[in-house]
C-alpha cells in the first residue's frame, strides 16, 4: 500500500464526522429537481456544492446553464498529462419526500439512528457522490496532490432522467474528455457483498389520459349514459399484462437480447430467495413472470411499471361525480437492444388500439434513456475489483443494475469511456421512498475505497 | 289569484335585486361539508342561515347540533293550527370547488353573466333553499301573514350524504312534524318544462384500497417481481362491467323492480336524444346498457361509478415507482327495491373474490342512502301543478330523478309525510362541476311559483 493513499484513508478517517456534518448541510436542502415550486432550492444546492468545491482547492469551478437545472462542474488536474483522468459523475437533485408517505422523521432533516443516516437523497445520490468529493479531499489535505487527474459533472435533473445533459455533454465534449466515468448511484446486497454495476436498465415514460365529458358531471344525472374516464382508463390498462405476467404489447420484446447460460450464472450469484424479497418489500407474495429468477426479473429483464393513476375526487369525503379525465402514468424498463423510442411507438399504438369510441385517449412521451451494458474485463473495472478488495475487505461481484441512470449510456457511446458503477449503498435503502437511508460505516468505507481506486488507476494500463 | 299572493308577487319582483345580492353573501362562503379544514367555513355559513332568518321575523330560529355539521332550524306557524304545515328541507353545504377543475371564474366570488349567476353551490343548493326563504319573506312583509305554516330544516351535509340526518329526524319528530315536504335541489330539462321529481336514486359508496408493498419502491430496483398495486386496482376494476356495458356484480339487478310500460311513457316525455345529450355532456359517443332509453338510463336505471382513482405519483414531473397503495372511490345508484347494504356485501364479495394473493384488498363502506318513489295523484303534488301553471306559466311534468337525496326516504317512510320536489334549476346547471351557475330568471320565477304553491296548498285538502 503507498504512502499517499495511506495518509488520504487515514485522514478521511479523523474527519469522519465532520464529514457527516457537511454532507448534511447539503441533505438539508429539498433539491426537488421535479416540481418547479423547488427550482430555488435546486439553485440553491448547485451553490452550495460549487462553493464546498472551490473551499477545498478544486479548480475552474462553475455553476454551468443547461435548459434546465444547472450543472456543477469542478476539476484537479495537478497529476499531470500523463497521468489517468478521472470523471466523476453524480447529481445532486433528489425526488419528493413529504411524512404523509410515511416518513418517520422529517425528510429533509437528516437524522442518525442505528448506524444510519436518514434523509431524502443520502443514498441516492447525495451521500454517494460526496464520497469522491471527500475523497479527492483527503489526497489534497495529506499529500497535497490525487495520483489522478479528477473532473467533476454534477447534474440537477438526473431524476427527471436527465433531459439537458445529453446535449451539455456534445457542447462541452473536450472539457469533460476523461478515461474513465465512475459512479456511485447503486447499490450491493449486503455489506460483505460489493459490486460493481456493469448494466443499467433503459426506459420509456409515458403518460396516458382518458378524456371524457368536457367537464367532470353529477354522476347522478349523467351516470349510466357516459362511459366514465376511470373506468374507461382501467379497461385500457388492464390489458397491459398477459395472464402469465408478460407484458402484452406487440412486439415488445422483439429487441431484447436472450441471457446466456454464463450471463444467468453470473445474475444467479445475487439472486434472492422468495422469503428474502417478500422481506424486503413487505408483499404477501411474489410475482412476475416464472420463466426468470427474481434477480433477472429486477435487473436483465424490460418490465412495465404503472407509476401513478389519478382521476376525480381522492380527497376527504365522498363526492359523487363521473371525472372529465382520468391520468396514468407508466414507465418501462428495459434492456438488450430494445429502443425507447420504438417501445414508446408500440405502446401508443397498443393503447390508441384499445380506446374505445366513447372516450378520446392520448398518450404521451415524457421522457427516454437508452438501455446499456458495459464489458467487466477491462482494466477499468479490474482496478475497482483491486480497490474493493484493499479498502472494503471483499471481492465485489459484477451486476446488473435494474435502475435507469441515462447519462451512463451516453458516457459509454457518445464520449468513448468505460463507465465504472462503484455504488456504495445497500438494495434495502429506500431510495425513492419513505426513510431512505444510508450506512454511516458505508459511507465511510465508501471514501476509503474511492481513495485506493484512484492510486490503482494510476498504477494500470487507463488511458 | 288571490290579494295575498299578489301582493307577495309584486313586492318579490321589486326587490329581486336585493334577494340576488343577499344569495351572494351566501355564496361567497365555502361551506365544504367534506373537508374538515372547511369546518369554520360551515359554521359560519350556518350563523348567517340563521341570523338572516330571525331578521325576517321567522321564529325559534336555532343552530341544531348534529355529530357532524349542525342544522339550521325555523318556524313560521302564524297560519294557525287549522291551516296545513310546509317543511321546507334545504342545505347550505356545498361539494368542493378550484380554479384548476377548470372555473372561469373564482367559484366562490358570484359572477352575474348573460342572465346567469355563477358560483359554487348556487343551484345546489343555496340559491334553491333560498327562494322558499324569500317565498316566505314575501308573505310576511306584505300582508303580514303567509297561508300555510311553514318550518326549516336546512343541514350542513347533504353533499357527504346526510350521515347524521336520519338520527336527528328521529330526535326531533314532533318539532319537524307537517303535512308535507317541499324540496328545491333538483332540476328541469328547459325553461319552458317544468318538473316535480317523485322518485330518486339511492346510493352506496365505497372505496376499494389495493395495497402492495410496504413503502414506494423504485420501480428499477424491484419491477418485474412485484405485483403492482396499481396494476392489481385497473384488473380488478375492469371486472366491474361486462362487454354490454351492465354491471357485473353478481346478483346487482336482482331487486330493481322492472319499469312498467305506463312509467316507461312518463320517461320518455323527457327523454334526450343522443346529439342534445352529446351537446349537454361534451362526450364523443354515448355509452351504457343499450336496452334502456338514455333517460332511462340516467334516472330509473342502477348505476356503478369510478368516482375517483388515485395511487402513486400524479404531481409534475416523472417519479419511477411502484406505489405501495393504489385507492379507488366507486358509488352506484339504486332503484326500486335494491338495498343499500345488501349491494354494498355484493360489491365487497365480488371485489374481494377478484383479489389477487400478490396484494391485499380492503372494501370500505363510505355512505349509503334509500332509493324513494312518491306517488304524483296526491293533493300535495297536484297542489305543485297549478303553482306552476300560474306563476311559471306551463303545466310541470312529474320526473324520476337520477341523483340521491337520501333525506327524502326518511321524510317519506319515517316521517310519513310526502315529499314534493319542485327543482327550479336545469340540467345544465353544472352542478358538482366546474362553472356552477343559475339562470336569474328562473330563481325568481321559483319565488313566485313558492308564493303561490303556499295558498294552493292552503286551498287544497292537504293535511
Amino acid at each position: 500500500m503507498s504512502q499517499s493513499s495511506d495518509a488520504a484513508r487515514v485522514y478521511s478517517r479523523n474527519q469522519a464526522e465532520r464529514f457527516r456534518h457537511e454532507l448534511y448541510e447539503m441533505l438539508r436542502i429539498p433539491s426537488l429537481s421535479g416540481d418547479p415550486a423547488y427550482a430555488s432550492e435546486v439553485r440553491r444546492m448547485a451553490e452550495w456544492l460549487a462553493t464546498h468545491l472551490r473551499n477545498l482547492g478544486i479548480e475552474h469551478v462553475a455553476i454551468m446553464p443547461t435548459a434546465g437545472h444547472p450543472v456543477v462542474y469542478g476539476e484537479w488536474l495537478g497529476a499531470g498529462p500523463d497521468k489517468p483522468t478521472v470523471l466523476v459523475y453524480g447529481h445532486y437533485d433528489v425526488v419528493p419526500a413529504s411524512m404523509e408517505d410515511g416518513w418517520n422523521t422529517p425528510p429533509f432533516e437528516p437524522v442518525e439512528q442505528d448506524g444510519k443516516i436518514y434523509a431524502r437523497g443520502v443514498t441516492d445520490d447525495k451521500g454517494q457522490l460526496f464520497i469522491h468529493v471527500k475523497a479527492l479531499e483527503s489526497y489534497l489535505k495529506t499529500t497535497g496532490r490525487a495520483p489522478v487527474n479528477v473532473k467533476f459533472l454534477i447534474e440537477g435533473e438526473e431524476e427527471i432522467t436527465s433531459p439537458n445533459l445529453r446535449a451539455f455533454l456534445e457542447a462541452h465534449l473536450d472539457q469533460l474528455k476523461a478515461d474513465v466515468c465512475v459512479i456511485s448511484d447503486s447499490s450491493m446486497r449486503t455489506i460483505e457483498e460489493p459490486a460493481i454495476t456493469h448494466s443499467l436498465r433503459g426506459i420509456t415514460y409515458i403518460e396516458v389520459e382518458v378524456y371524457g365529458p368536457q367537464d367532470d358531471l353529477h354522476s347522478g344525472f349523467f351516470g349510466g349514459a357516459v362511459h366514465n374516464p376511470a373506468l374507461a382508463l382501467v379497461e385500457i390498462l388492464a390489458n397491459l399484462y398477459n395472464p402469465d405476467n408478460t407484458i402484452a404489447v406487440p412486439g415488445f420484446y422483439d429487441d431484447v437480447v436472450p441471457l446466456t447460460a454464463d450471463e444467468r450464472d453470473m445474475i444467479a450469484k445475487t439472486d434472492l430467495t422468495e422469503e428474502q424479497f417478500k422481506h424486503a418489500t413487505g408483499i404477501p407474495a411474489l410475482w412476475g413472470d416464472r420463466q426468470y429468477t427474481i434477480r433477472e426479473r429486477v435487473s436483465a429483464r424490460p418490465t412495465l411499471e404503472i407509476n401513478g393513476l389519478g382521476s376525480g375526487w381522492s380527497g376527504p369525503g365522498p363526492k359523487t361525480i363521473i371525472p372529465a379525465r382520468a391520468l396514468a402514468r407508466i414507465s418501462c424498463r428495459l434492456v438488450g437492444k430494445q429502443n425507447p423510442h420504438k417501445i414508446y411507438q408500440q405502446l401508443k399504438d397498443y393503447i390508441e388500439s384499445l380506446a374505445p369510441p366513447t372516450v378520446r385517449v392520448e398518450v404521451r412521451l415524457l421522457t427516454t434513456g437508452e438501455p446499456a451494458l458495459i464489458p467487466y474485463n477491462i482494466p477499468e473495472m479490474q482496478a475497482a475489483v483491486r480497490a474493493y478488495e484493499q479498502a472494503w475487505g471483499a471481492t465485489p461481484i459484477f451486476t446488473r443494475g435494474g435502475g435507469s441512470i441515462p447519462v451512463v449510456a451516453d458516457f459509454y457511446t457518445l464520449m468513448k469511456m468505460p463507465v465504472v458503477m462503484m455504488g456504495y449503498g445497500l438494495d434495502s435503502d429506500g431510495l425513492h421512498g419513505s426513510n431512505e437511508h444510508f450506512s454511516i460505516e458505508m459511507f465511510h468505507r465508501g471514501i476509503e475505497t474511492a481513495i485506493v481506486y484512484l492510486e490503482e488507476l494510476a498504477n494500470s494500463t487507463v488511458g
